[in-house]
């Protein structure tokens, strides 16, 4: 089944915001076994809308737009649903009772005029009630399916997860795996060459791709079929043939949801010390709900001072071998342990630019290490890219070799 | 001149990734006075890539497609276009030199057939030349416009950047202007219907947009044309009006950036005690280049024997008061200033969802203290929204109370 997104959003189209609904929707339908083929980011006016639906419907069997169904008069989603499904509004009294039920919870009182004609609807409309907010989703199935979310993420994801449930009940869906693996330090075209019979003679069912990143080339096999075991049969053949042709790793997916799932079932504590990286680490760990029972937290030391004061590190270490060395990675790595007494720890230090490096390490040199009770482990890296693509690199490669410490604890 | 971004990316279809090119894409065309009009994303597919490119073509002045010109089998868009303008591929001598440069530069030697294969370019394109890839920009202007870029961000951004700067040359370019108010705890429908007149009745050169939030509506009013000055009266002569019938706020548009600046032209510094941000101030100052001369750094206290060893919040208080109060929002900003040397200081602590809040306070409750020489200020919040949701908001409240701070030492 292909679908196709239509985020209706002024605000991403002059680049205010970034479109995240779009990409939590194409994820559900991944996770649901459905294809999403295309996301559009349009206006909101009417007959780009219109245009836009007609376009979507005659291709796709399934078509989620969101965005443009508050209660003011630049929300013309309803309007243009009318237009393209000859439809008209009535008022639904469901919708207006869950209304009336959402600003007396949120103590509003009385309700205006244009609040309620949010209760008006299409007629054809199949109705998504909402109970965390005021626009209801909008469902039509007219051959094909059409579903109208608001733009507001939450009430978005809460609806449309809602919506495909009562869905997958419909229909039969399949399943699509994505496998990706990578390969380290060999460029893109030296791998194709590489792997050229190998991806000639690929199974007709499995789409691959080559994705590049600083360092690594990804490897992505896709496909999609009912028979699940079957599909990982495919995959886990083709990767067998791989493995004979060159050397890589699995990419952990949600590596950092197996970290946590880690520490959440153990009962181990974590912190960190983190100079080039500056929060990038700890914001990462913090962004999971439940991560309060065993991250401790961090002492983020921006500058030399901090570093001698807060983390012990001599200062003249520092002045032999800079912040930027091996050494004071280490020691960063084993005294956050000790100071915030937390099993496992992380410690990064470098030069994430623009400008700077020194003598001996180039902007891009970072120093990374993980302390545990048998290991204080660190290793030099030189990524390139923006300062941005730099710390983020710096942040996955971090817990990649935490990564590889906890496998020894499992 | 209007525009449309066409990203042709499988990783973002299965919600690997975001499309912030598109976003950094939309942000540079409307600081060049072009207007970005739609956001495709669609599949790796010569078929598909054609069919966009005409649809695009067809309406709008400029096509910007990015992604799709490695050097693999999965890479399409040179032949899409070929498809498109009935062209064909010759071998350009600028684009090898730079590719057997880029890859002398890396130190790799010998270049790969597949590598040559770059340097075969669609013969009626343009050429911008790459020193940072392999792949170059491809430039036709066919009354309209198009030009494709590689999808790997870096490289992108430096060759549009490029583009545009002898695109706007070419071309007279008009000054678009957004501008962003907001107006805190009135619903969106009730807020209209308190401007009904004024929106009525507003300059037709003005477009307006209401864009709710947890607690605020931000409304948008925007306009374009030659002459700046023009522009800017006629948006101040709408925000007059405006300020007789509610009280709104000046959105900083890039209050950060502003922060930034203050720290870096001033002889000031920052820290930060983060609780249930978690990381995320620190993360955000950090990702400025230049952050490092002035923020020392932060203590992340995750839990509360961090709070009383690290940054010496009295057991006794935390007993009596919980850690989520005024009084140790208020300690932890004075603590860290102090222990850390700096002018200014940022603490937060609150509960971030989703599961707590405690008899007094509920989920979403957060204290935010700002200490400077002169102050120790702190202000409670009850965000709504999922964990991402009030992070982010706990982050974007701190800065905007400690950007009142700053004003008093301007």
């Amino acid at each position: 089944m292909k679908a196709e997104i239509i985020s209706i959003a002024d605000e991403i189209l002059i680049g205010q915001i970034v479109n995240t609904n779009a990409t939590f929707i194409s994820k559900l339908l991944n996770d649901f076994g459905i294809s999403c083929e295309y996301i559009h980011t349009i206006k909101d006016a009417r007959s780009d809308i219109v245009c836009t639906i007609s376009l979507a419907l005659n291709r796709s069997d399934l078509v989620i737009v969101t965005g443009g169904l508050g209660p003011t008069n630049d929300d013309l989603t309803k309007l243009a649903l009318c237009d393209y499904f000859n439809d008209s509004l009535i008022e639904n009294k469901e919708v207006l009772f869950d209304i009336v039920s959402f600003f007396k919870s949120k103590g509003r009182g009385e309700i205006s005029q244009l609040n309620k004609e949010q209760a008006l609807v299409p007629s054809k409309a199949k109705i998504f009630r909402n109970s965390i907010g005021t626009a209801p989703g909008l469902y039509f199935n007219n051959h094909n399916h059409l579903i109208a979310l608001p733009g507001v993420p939450y009430e978005m994801k809460y609806l449309l997860n809602n919506f495909l449930l009562s869905f997958k009940q419909e229909f039969k869906l399949p399943y699509i795996l994505h496998k990706t693996v990578f390969v380290r330090n060999i460029p893109e075209s030296q791998l194709a060459n590489m792997l050229f019979d190998w991806e000639k003679n690929l199974d007709a069912k499995l789409k691959l791709a080559y994705l590049p990143k600083p360092g690594l080339v990804r490897l992505r096999l896709s496909c999609s079929g009912y028979d699940k075991d079957e599909l990982n049969y495919l995959v886990s053949k083709e990767l067998i043939k791989l493995k004979e042709l060159v050397v890589f790793e699995n990419e952990e997916v949600d590596l950092f949801k197996k970290i946590h799932d880690f520490f959440n079932n153990n009962n181990y504590s974590l912190s960190v010390a983190e100079s080039c990286s500056g929060g990038a680490i700890s914001s990462k760990i913090t962004s999971f709900a439940g991560s309060s029972s065993y991250f401790k937290g961090a002492i983020i030391a921006y500058n030399n001072e901090i570093k001698e004061s807060f983390l012990d590190i001599n200062h003249k270490l520092i002045e032999e071998l800079t912040s930027v060395s091996k050494e004071v990675a280490q020691k960063m790595s084993k005294n956050i342990a000790q100071k915030f007494n937390s099993d496992f720890s992380i410690s990064t230090t470098g030069y994430a630019g623009p400008s700077a490096g020194d003598v001996k390490n180039p902007l891009g040199t970072v120093f990374i290490s993980i302390n545990t009770a048998e290991n204080n482990i660190v290793s030099k890296y030189l990524f390139s890219g923006d300062r941005e693509l730099i710390i983020t690199q710096v942040r996955n490669k971090a817990f990649e070799m935490l990564y590889e410490e906890i496998k020894k604890h499992k």
